[in-house]
This record gives structure tokens, sequence and C-alpha cells, in this order.
């Protein structure tokens, strides 16, 4: 039996901002006005000093845990790692996820109106770096009244962006967790991202980007985009015990080009369903955003990019089998943290599931994270929130004590 | 100063058969006539024990060494390891290489004329399969006379066809020389197959594969699969060293969606370059054929699919950062060959080229051909060509004396 619970019915927020004077980018361009769609789980608490910043993967959104009224089956995407007692506690902390500028899960992106044509932006959006992104949610969380962020924690670009978060704003957030993730996005990443890219743009329907009111979608360029990632997001092992060479359907051979192996018939059901949640153009934004990514790049190095954040806590943690954004790629993070004076939890975490295992290592992920957390409260003294538990105190499979502070 | 030499100008050779009794393929489809595009290389001896045949990989062809007249400055695709004094010492060996069955280099294939219509086959070319390229080549090494290979040896898919002339044809060959390679296509590989089989007909100017007659290729789908091919072919790691984050041909990001890493410039380049020399629908059949590979699917066991193959001599190579197909299928294929009492030599070279390193780690390849070749010819007491080597006996780079018979 399960002690841990849910948050139950969520609903997104809007927050605007912008609208008079511009946002500016790092490309040097401005955005006005800019939105962001954002969730919140639990509650802050009397002091706002209970506040955790989940920020999202490529394809994430701010649907990050719960479920929409009326009920659709699709919780959220960390929905194994916030609520009560889980690993984020929201009976403990409040969690707060936006979605990424660039996006299309409501935050200003591709898809939006240019004010400027009353048409949608497509490729005329500016150019948005890893940088934006964070700089719009330092935005919302001064519109939420928070001064400091209690952590900043996501993998893979989320993690991206919790390091960006603990190096440019280092007195907004007392934490931060990076989740196989880099600090420079590396060629074979950038190779990746770009093979994507042209797949999208070698689908005549994508049309430069201006399909929005086309009958037919750059549906077949990112379906193709979406299945070489799936395909990195898992590890060789992986794949072998999930699919191995078995057919899908049949008993034998077809001699022919049909879907035959299960491999195929996943990878293309991933692909198509993609397409219809996903934007194209913001396909390519985000994946830009990513290659931009570079932390030692301004400073020449990893260690000074840090150098005003070592009062932070970090937990980094990696994967041994994922092969996109290896283990010493963290291993580097980890020493230039030390370098900076920082402290830092770090984990190789064994695992087969490759880069999908930080999403699918869920009781080594709510033991760890659970850990770092509670020290995190008890170093920092932070308060529970105001008001009754709208439960009672359990204790999740890890044996700690949830639903009352530590 | 180096002491080995060129095979120089070379010329392709045409073999044909199958024009009255039609050859049968593994999905029961039939083919008539069916061509082989094959060059030579070197000496057959007196007892015309002296042949190796090469196989190629997914793009190679027929020309494996020297060029063509007049020179185009082309090499043949596995020169660096096939001259006199090299790996394959043409001063030794009569060494045979042939474009394999659904190739587009000369090879009956998808861009040939189908009796049947007049047109070209496009996708009414039946599937073939690892098994049926091979039973092309038993046809062309017996119009050769030769009764026995010495050896068979090849890379990636040149693998796959060694280890198939071990386990169907062990009477017909004395060594196999399977590298990089594994026998039994990995739901990874067949996924990544899959995936640049998916860019081709997300290309409408692929039209079903009928494309031979249009003035649009499907060129954009194509250069897609070839460049998720690339990045497969390197590891994270020659990624770094061959272009880490470095900027093609401009200082600071251009915050736009043009070319701007080295990486990128490599990808594009090399995609474009395969849409000039390949075709898309031979890209579809030869990858299928490597999907079907399975060496143990009929036998239940691989020890026992090499059954009667306990004779021959092996040396299998692997490279410790090739992801595509890793080591583990090399030591698993290393087992079965023990286990039905196999001669096997292995080496998992410790090498950072990733897949490629079989093309790349000449010096290593040359070092461990050569020897395992050296026992070969002793053990077997194969005899030197007839008539006088061209060029003086020499040494190579590894000390090994070359020109004169081991």
């Amino acid at each position: 039996m399960s002690s841990t619970g849910d948050v139950g019915a969520v609903q997104p927020h809007q927050f605007t901002f912008a609208q008079q004077q511009p946002f500016p980018l790092d490309s040097g361009a401005t955005l006005s006005p800019v939105s962001l769609t954002y969730e919140t789980y639990g509650q802050l608490n009397a002091d706002r000093s209970n506040a955790i910043l989940i920020t999202h993967a490529l394809s994430g959104s701010a649907h990050a845990a719960g479920h929409y009224e009326p009920e659709d089956g699709r919780l959220g995407w960390w929905d194994d790692c916030i609520g009560p007692g889980k690993a984020f506690d929201t009976d403990r902390f409040f969690v707060i996820c936006s979605n990424v500028l660039g996006g299309c899960y409501g935050s200003t992106g591709p898809t939006h109106i240019d004010p400027a044509t009353q048409t949608p932006y497509g490729m005329r959006f500016p150019v948005v770096t890893i940088g934006d992104m964070v700089r719009a949610q330092v935005r919302l969380v001064d519109y939420l009244e928070i001064d400091q962020l209690l952590c900043v924690a996501g993998g893979s670009m989320g993690g991206m962006q919790a390091l960006e978060w603990a190096a440019a704003y280092p007195q907004r957030v007392r934490a931060a967790i990076p989740i196989a993730t880099t600090a420079h996005h590396s060629p074979m990443l950038i190779a990746l991202s770009e093979v994507g890219r042209q797949a999208i743009y070698a689908d005549p329907a994508w049309n430069n980007g201006d399909y929005h009111d086309a009958e037919v979608k750059p549906d077949a360029g990112l379906a193709v985009a979406r299945m070489v990632g799936h395909i990195t997001y898992l590890s060789e092992e992986s794949m072998q015990q999930k699919f191995g060479r078995r057919l899908q359907d049949r008993v034998r051979y077809g001699y022919e080009f049909r879907t035959e192996f299960q491999v195929e018939s996943y990878l293309k059901y991933k692909g198509n369903n993609f397409t219809r949640r996903f934007d194209a153009n913001s396909y390519l934004y985000i994946t830009k955003a990513m290659d931009y990514f570079d932390l030692s790049a301004a400073t020449g190095s990893l260690a000074a990019a840090f150098a005003n954040s070592a009062a932070l806590k970090y937990l980094v943690v990696s994967f041994t089998s994922d092969w996109l954004y290896p283990s010493y790629h963290s291993k580097e993070l980890v020493s230039a943290l030390t370098a900076a004076g920082a402290d830092v939890t770090y984990l190789d975490v064994q695992s087969s599931w490759g880069h999908d295992a930080f999403l699918l290592e869920v009781e080594t992920m709510t033991s760890l994270l659970g850990s770092f957390l509670d020290r995190l409260v008890h170093d920092e003294d932070i308060a529970l929130p105001a008001g009754p538990s709208s439960h009672p105190p359990t204790r999740n499979h890890k044996g700690r004590k949830t639903g009352v502070a530590a």
C-alpha cells in the first residue's frame, strides 16, 4: 500500500509581464509582453521560505503534478516525485513549475501572436537561451513575492536551468538539484539537436515555420526528430530489456517495409503522439537554447562561473547508463563546484534506464531528494506551511516521516 | 617514410548470374538476373588458396582499395589496410570485394531495371537479407573458381557477412574476421535504422520509392538519415576532440538558425555529400537486411549456429568506445565461438573513435590483422602468388616483414 498521496486536481495560472518595458533577451532582441504559464502545489509558508522551483526538460510543461479537471488521465510529468509524502513533499514545500519561454504549453513562444503583425510569431520569434528562460522565471518568482527559493530542481534541460539559477542568481536560491545534465551542451548533444532540426526543416509542411494556418503541419519531420530523441533517452540495455528483437503482432519476418519490430512500433507511436502535443517551431527554439548553454563560456572556467554561488548547497545526480549526458559531465560539474567551495552531494546512480532514469528511478530519486531536502530544511531552519495538513502524517516507502516538518 | 605501397589504378568488374535459373531469396522471392560489381587486388596463387573476401558496411562499395583512372582522388574505402605491405597484403593475398546485393554501386539493387517492367525496381525490389548477400557472394567465388577462401573480413555490416559466411559456408572459408559487429542486430540498431527509414519516407520526394525519373530526389530525407548515422559512428569523446563547441566561421553566437557549430557544419556536409553518392531506396533495403540479421534465430543459440564452423579460425575485434556495436556483442560472440570449439582470437581495442575506429585505427588494425594472417598463412601452409613481386620486400611500420611470404 502506498502511503504517498496525490496533489489532486490542479489548474494552470498565467503570469504576464513586460507589457510596458520590453523583456531583454541575450540575443539583444526584446519581447513584449511575456506570459508564463505555471502551476503550484502545496502551500507557501508564513515567511515564504519553502518554495521549490521545478524546471522542465525539452518536451515538458508547467504541468508537473496532479491532473486537470475534468480528469483527463494525464498526470503531471513528475507526479511520481511531487505530492504529499513524495520526494518534493507538498505538505512541506510550495512547489512551482512554469513552462519555459519559447515553449508551446502556454508560455510565450513561436505559436503566440506577435503583437507587431497580429499573426503567430513562427520563426520571427527571437532566439532564446537558458539564461532568458531563467530570467523570465525570476520575474515569476518576484511576482509570487518569494525573495529566495529553497531550491531549483530539474533533470536534463531542467538541470541546466537549475545550474543557471545557481550561477546567475546565487542570492535568490539556497540550493540547486541538477539531474542528468551538463554545464555545457556537448558536441554530441548539439549534433542530435541539429539532426532533429534538419528533420523538421526537411518537411515541406514546415514552410519556414509558417504553418499555423495550414491544414498540414510538419508532423512528419517533428516525428522523426522525436524518434531520434527517444532513442537517446533509452540505453542499449534498456532497449534490450524492453523490446529485444521481438516482433509486433506477428510471428515471423514479413520481408516488407511495414513496422515489424516492437521497437519500431514504439518509436512510431511516440513520434506520432508527440506531433499531437508539441509545436515544431518550439522544438527548434528549445533545442537551440540548449545548444547555446555553456556556463563557462563567459568566465572561461566552470569554477569561476560558480564563484559567487559557494553558499549554495548542491545535489548533483547522474545515471551510469545515460549516454546522452554521461556521468563525466556531472563529475566535471562536481569538481568545479567543489573548487568554488560549495557544499556538494553527488551520486552516480547505477541504472540501466539511460537518460530516462531521472523520471523512472523513482525510489532512488525519492530517497536521494528526500534526504537532501531534509537536511536543507534542517540546516536552513525552514518552517512548515501555515494551516493544518490536509491529510495525516504518513511514512513513505523509504521510512522518511512526511506530513510534518523535519 | 611509409614502406607500404598502393594497389594503384583499379577497375571494377561485373559478374552476372541467374539469367536462366532465378536466384532464390530468403523471403521466398526470386531475382533474375543478378549482377555483382566487384574488384580484385593482388594475384591468385597457383592453388587458388590465398583469396580474401572483404565485405563492406552500409554505405560501402566494391571499391575497397586503389583508385580509378583517370585518377579521381577517391581511394577505396579501406585503402589504408589493403595494398602491398598493408594489413591485407596484396603481395601475398588475392583480395576480392563486391558490392552487396541491394546496393547502389553496380550490384543488382533498387536502381536497376526490373526486367518485368523495364523500369527501375524502386520499392518493387524484393527485400534481401545478409544471407542473400552472402549467397550471391558464394556465386562470385564459384565463378572465380575459388573452392575455399582464406578468410572473409569486414567491419560493421561487413562483419555480419563474415559471420554469415562462417556459419553458413564453413567448408568454403578457413577464417573469419568480424570487426565492430554483432551476431544479432540489437533493438537500438533497429531503432536507428528505422529512424533513418522514417526520415526517407517522410520526404515527399521519396514518392514511395518512385523517384528515379523525377527532378527532385529524396535528398533531404536521405541526408537526415545519414546525419543520424554519422552521429552513431563517432563517440562522445571523439566529437569532443574533433569539434568541441567550436563555431564554424564565426566568433560569437548568431542567435539564428543557420549552421553555427562546427559539428553542425560537419553533419550537414556529410549528409548532403551522401545524397550525391547513395540511393535512398538502397538505404532502406540495406538497413532492413541488417535489422533482420540474427544468427541465432534459426538454431536458438549462437553456439549452435557455429556448430559446424569449429574448424575455422576467428579474429574478433571490438572497440571500447563503439556504442553502436558495443564490445559486449563481440564478447558474446567470442563465448559462443569458444563454446562451439573454434580457435578464437579476440581484442577489445582501446580507442576513442567510436564505431569509426575500425576504419581509423589503422596502426592497430594493421598489427592485429597482420599477425592473424601471418599465423593463418603459416598454419594453413599458403603459398605465395606465382610471379615476382612488383616491388622489393619492405618492412611496414610494425616491423613485420612484407613483400615475401611468411
